[in-house]
């Protein structure tokens, strides 16, 4: 089956997935019976493109990688500006991928994005956390009735799949807790500090320069990145959307090398922890610096990788662990969704016939 | 939905089984729209029990509990044995969950019975690794000839959901290797050998007291058991099945308190390890122990738990950690199955109207 696909937005997780799609082409037809087309690309800063026929992904990649604009592609056909409501209402497409940068206030453009996507009859794939954040029951409900999907798995840990663990293999249990290390930033500097002996701005500027963290880092090292991916948590696994107010929020500025090393000569290591407890149905949740015990699955967690823990009746603890961040990363939760898409309409004809 | 379910084998995966579906039915029903109606049980050792109407779970846990037999629930109609065979073909039931003890030589009988229930139009959920080790993919070809589902989520780290993680999370890549924990026994006995100082035969013998390894120990400690698991990894997950001879298989027998003394000075732990290795397309596979660095995440798994690390292209390194074995964990596994056949068949209805 091939899937004609828009993406809105086009910078890190675009630009991975484009990547995927192009080396795994002939790999995803043999495999999954699953062709992508991209039919169109409207991102902000590098200009926009409509080619109805599918674009040649060698030829854009290349583009991309030389920092070129996306409306460079052909020159004879250069467009000017589209209005992405305009081009998601009116592009031919099965499928829209919202991948511009999140703004965890508002949600906005993207939720407006989502909300035409999804009344215009088209699923719906997104790394961004703010409408997931912010909007997941109201969309989630737009996508049922107009008979699409709404999927976010590459809003929390990028492509380490935990949104389809839980559906799929986890969603006979009461969720107890959850508990995790969400945002791969914060937790990179602070294996950092510990590793390499560094106070907090050296470890800092040590993730900037690796493209880790931001030039303004405020959004992880303050806890909002984290806070983002708890409340997409609560809506979507525990039915339970949460506001940005009830939610207790510490970043880790401020820690100082002097408590790292404190906490490890009590065996245990100071993790920014984000989690949410169920008590009977009463929710609460909270992201913030915790001195865990070395025997902690979550103490093990170093570097840039993200882990949650899922505390669950009857089955007991589960851990997934996996990559919390990077471009291919994140770039393969789209291709996931989309797969997921895929097979449910595969499923679907296949007991049609 | 109401789902009407046979079980062939009523030993700690059923009773865990019924137990869950006891204390969890009105969650169960308000959460998922999932009912489960056990019909029919069929123990060699424990007798059988026909109720169309639906067997009382509190009275049947109550006989289970007393260790009386399943044919005492109703004396006035005690029946004689049946013939599993002739169950699964004449019951009104749904699905038949296949939990008789596993033989990994032959698959029998429980391979029989799964043919048995295919080719009579019944959903087969087994947590046999038997027939799932040495024939998944003749299995798998007649449940969808059939137009059923053959699932086999509790034959690998019980209710720790590997194979839906898989399927939905992570088939987007190429599998470059499976590396896991997938004997629970042999890893408590090594915990059990580096924690309390115990020889491999004291900390055996704990293992049997606590109910963690069974008299003849020899499937657990000689590797036959993730070996089993091992074969059937690679037919689901890699679709290329592996004949016995074809693995590499050590167990634990014969290590001593020295040798995991030893490796620890060397910042080293000895893990029994299973794993497959896929050289583009040329399949290996191994069981054994091994002296992993104890900056692996599989060195850090400790007690009855287990893990198994899928090595992706293009995702990377992805870690799923949970219990191992129990009753309700793989209890569990087959409720997760039933759930799975459930949304299937829910949104196939849900788009038919």
């Amino acid at each position: 089956m091939e899937y004609k696909i828009a993406l809105i937005g086009c910078g890190n997780v675009g630009e991975g997935f484009l990547q995927i799609l192009y080396e795994k082409a002939g790999w995803l037809k043999n495999q999954h019976n699953f062709e992508a087309k991209i039919v169109a690309i409207c991102d902000k800063f590098k200009g926009s493109l409509i080619v109805p026929e599918g674009i040649d992904l060698k030829k854009l990649l290349s583009l991309l990688a030389r920092q070129q604009r996306i409306d460079d592609y052909d020159p004879t056909t250069k467009m000017v500006q589209v209005d992405p409501l305009d081009m998601i209402e009116n592009i031919e497409a099965d499928v829209i991928c919202e991948l511009t940068p999140t703004d965890i206030k508002t949600g906005e453009p993207a939720a407006s994005y989502i909300r035409k996507a999804l009344r215009c009859g088209k699923h719906v794939v997104t790394s961004n956390k703010g409408p997931a954040a912010l909007f997941y029951p109201e969309l989630i409900k737009l996508a049922r009735q107009n008979h699409v999907f709404f999927k976010v798995e590459g809003t929390v840990m990028s492509g380490t799949p935990v949104f389809s663990l839980f559906e799929n293999g986890l969603s006979g249990n009461t969720v107890l807790s959850l508990k995790g290390i969400l945002n791969g930033t914060t937790n990179f500097i602070l294996s950092q500090m510990e590793e390499k002996n560094l106070s907090y701005e050296e470890a800092l500027a040590e993730a900037q320069k690796l493209g880790y963290a931001e030039t303004d880092p405020t959004a992880d090292v303050e806890g909002f990145d984290a806070m983002a991916k708890i409340m997409i948590l609560a809506s979507v696994i525990l039915d339970h959307p949460l506001r940005i107010e009830e939610i207790e929020r510490r970043g880790i500025v401020g820690l100082k090398l002097e408590d790292i090393r404190q906490a490890l000569q009590k065996n245990e290591r100071i993790k920014l922890i984000a989690e949410i407890e169920n008590h009977r149905g009463q929710i609460t949740a909270r992201v913030g610096p915790k001195s865990l015990p070395l025997t902690d699955p979550l103490a093990r967690v170093m570097g840039a990788q993200n882990a949650l823990v899922f505390n669950l009746d009857p089955l007991g603890q589960i851990m997934i662990q996996g990559p919390g961040a990077g471009k291919k990363e994140t770039g393969y939760a789209i291709l996931n969704d989309l797969l997921a898409i895929h097979r449910n309409l595969v499923s679907l004809q296949s007991h049609l016939k």
